[in-house]
């Protein structure tokens, strides 16, 4: 498997491109984006569990319900959620896309990001849409990273090359966090495109299965959107004979699609809401599966660590507090715990209790942007790995007047 | 029933105190505290849910299992927690309240607060506790409730008086937060004393009820501490006909006991670490009583939400995207939400969806120091009601450097 440029473009068949269509009032700021496929995809999606679900989402639903898409169209500066007319103006927004592109409104997958609650006009998508159009090409992946983007201060985009069945392969990705960051079941917006040749049954089971070791570990501020999604677009272009069932293919392709999601996560956790600092949380040693992940979130989830690291403070009861609370089977008499860094590796607690360790020492690996908090508990072979970011004076700053 | 003056000291019996002993650096700060019965009480207590308990709440459990005691001592400074001797600390703390006071160490109630993961030296409680226990008085509430105070700003007590079977009785309290605060079925230090004759058994079920309504009612930062207590100790000094069965004078202790938990759970949330404002979530019109706890839970603890009201932003989709997520049977399509405060109310939400308002009215809402969110769910007769704080730069602050 191997990195390479290109993004949502890197798979064969895919263009992109993102454009200022006047949602947002900064001329400067892209907020329209499109991604297209040449050839009918295979199309899986994941969404939100939050009952309040963006209106994009219900038109979505509909329109891959068949397994296929060809094109992906999304907004930012403005949700579409818990508007009166919100669905119909989603529907808009594909037969837009459509007269222009000519794919069907009903192959059109629709996303909205921003603000909930204010009412979503159609004019400047409408008069957006032929320079979105016109504009689409296979360099245009940045393009439509930056038009997704909301309080994100970079664009995130990977692609990787892979090989099944001989043929060589191609995944790439664009994807956009960075507040109500706490997925369930499906996170944020990620929009996937491959040219390898998987029905689209098999795709939304690798998909199913890889979220909830992916986007569902990352917690940026413990809410769950309403708009969350991420959608795979597999055109077949790669030639290779098309995975339809379990088996080596199919694990190729997870292992690829892990790639590009667990970077994603990274980046996604790294750029929170005024994060300074990337946290991964390692746990080995659960009972199960279930509880690594159960207590892996909840350490990345606790505001009290979260500011301690902000603080690089080694105040290590806060970890074990959020072990304790966080619902998992655990017996706490066992648990150890190091933060590790490429500063170095420091244990600071182990059977439940502390042990001497240098506060200069630990000061200087938790000064650096990238932490790791690795969790044994010494009662299983359950692993999991949880992303975040501390919480620091910027997060509120940025939340406490994001609308005016 | 009448506010009066007092707070553990205003039912008769009881004496309290508190000083500084040198756990903490700061001479000015008092750390030691303890409240004494001179008549055996019966005794109600419920603790963190934390799989993570502090030393003290292991030891509090086995005296209080006769359902009786007659002192509370309590540190501030030092939780007491995830230290190997910890237990050991703990039973020395009710041994010399016993040495110096002749109530047996079996009948004292112990509880900490602070730092955890930090050995607990006995030595400064030692030698703290002759003048601790000479200065005992009738007037010493206060004392006790600065000693047992963390990172609060103001010190905190309530009494009340009230009638039970013709006599006069007294019920009060002090406490403390205010960090690490997300009670579950127990929160918080919170010590309670009444002259009240009620039996222990009458004594746990009132206690076990009310806190549903109150103290898990409460969040400041969504962490549930290690360390939560209530502890309620009733001497039957005030003469009433002994409480021991429902009834009558059961209901009018209840509601006694809820007016101080009550005035707790607003001063605790309200003076919340960082904290600029109290939020006060009250839910109705939910399914069920249970679903109304969990929907104004789910809001209160919304770190958006809370950031957003740090800002004085209307944002209420931040308010229906915490009621989704929240878990509760809840019909997205019918709520509607109002801010009010005492500069006005304000509808923003119905039936699921935005409504016009002046953004210059709602922010002159909002800018109050306490504020209320009504959440309308038309779709039963449940309702319940939150506490919880604003999200601030001085929260991040305090426990960004919070151990060093």
């Amino acid at each position: 498997m191997k990195k390479i440029q290109g993004g949502v473009c890197a798979s064969i068949g895919f263009k992109a491109n993102g454009v200022h269509c006047g949602i947002r009032k900064n001329k400067t700021k892209r907020d329209l984006s499109l991604i297209v496929t040449e050839v009918r995809a295979s199309a899986a999606c994941v969404y939100t569990q939050n009952l309040v679900k963006g209106a994009p989402i219900l038109v979505t639903k509909k329109h891959v319900a068949d397994g296929y898409a060809s094109a992906i169209v999304c907004n930012s500066g403005n949700a579409n959620t818990c508007n009166a007319n919100g669905e119909e103006i989603a529907e808009q927004m594909c037969s837009l896309v459509s007269d222009a592109t000519g794919i069907p409104a009903s192959d059109v997958i629709v996303a909205s990001t921003g603000v909930i609650g204010q009412p979503l006009s159609i004019d400047p998508i409408r008069e957006g849409m032929p320079s979105l159009v016109s504009g689409l090409s296979e360099e245009g992946s940045n393009l439509a990273a930056q038009g997704i983007m909301t309080t994100d201060t970079i664009s995130k985009e990977i692609a990787y090359s892979f090989t099944l069945g001989g043929k060589e392969c191609h995944i790439g990705a664009i994807g956009k966090g960075v507040g109500m960051i706490n997925p369930n079941m499906a996170t944020m917006l990620i929009f996937i495109t491959t040219d390898a040749a998987i029905s689209p049954a098999m795709l939304q089971k690798a998909l199913s299965a890889d979220v909830k070791d992916s986007f569902n570990m990352v917690s940026v501020d413990g809410d769950t959107s309403t708009n969350d999604m991420v959608a795979v677009l597999a055109n077949g272009c790669a030639g290779n004979e098309p995975v339809t069932a379990p088996g080596k293919d199919f694990n190729a392709f997870r292992k690829a699609l892990s790639k590009v999601t667990t970077y994603l996560c990274r980046k996604i956790a790294g750029d929170g809401e005024g994060a300074t600092k990337l946290l991964e949380c390692k746990v080995t040693g659960a009972k199960s599966k279930s509880a690594a992940r159960t207590v892996a979130k909840s350490v990345i989830k606790s505001s009290l660590f979260k500011a301690a690291m902000f603080g690089a403070d080694a105040n290590w009861g806060r970890v074990l507090c959020a072990i304790g609370y966080s619902g998992a089977d655990v017996d706490v008499t066992k648990v150890s715990v190091d933060f590790k860094s490429r500063a170095g590796e420091l244990a600071v607690c182990r059977n439940g209790s502390g042990v001497p360790f240098s506060e200069e020492e630990a000061k200087k690996i938790l000064s650096e942007k990238e932490i790791e908090i690795l969790i044994g508990l010494d009662d299983g072979n359950g692993k999991a790995t949880a992303w975040g970011c501390d919480l620091t004076y910027e997060y509120v700053k940025i939340n406490g007047d994001y609308r005016t």
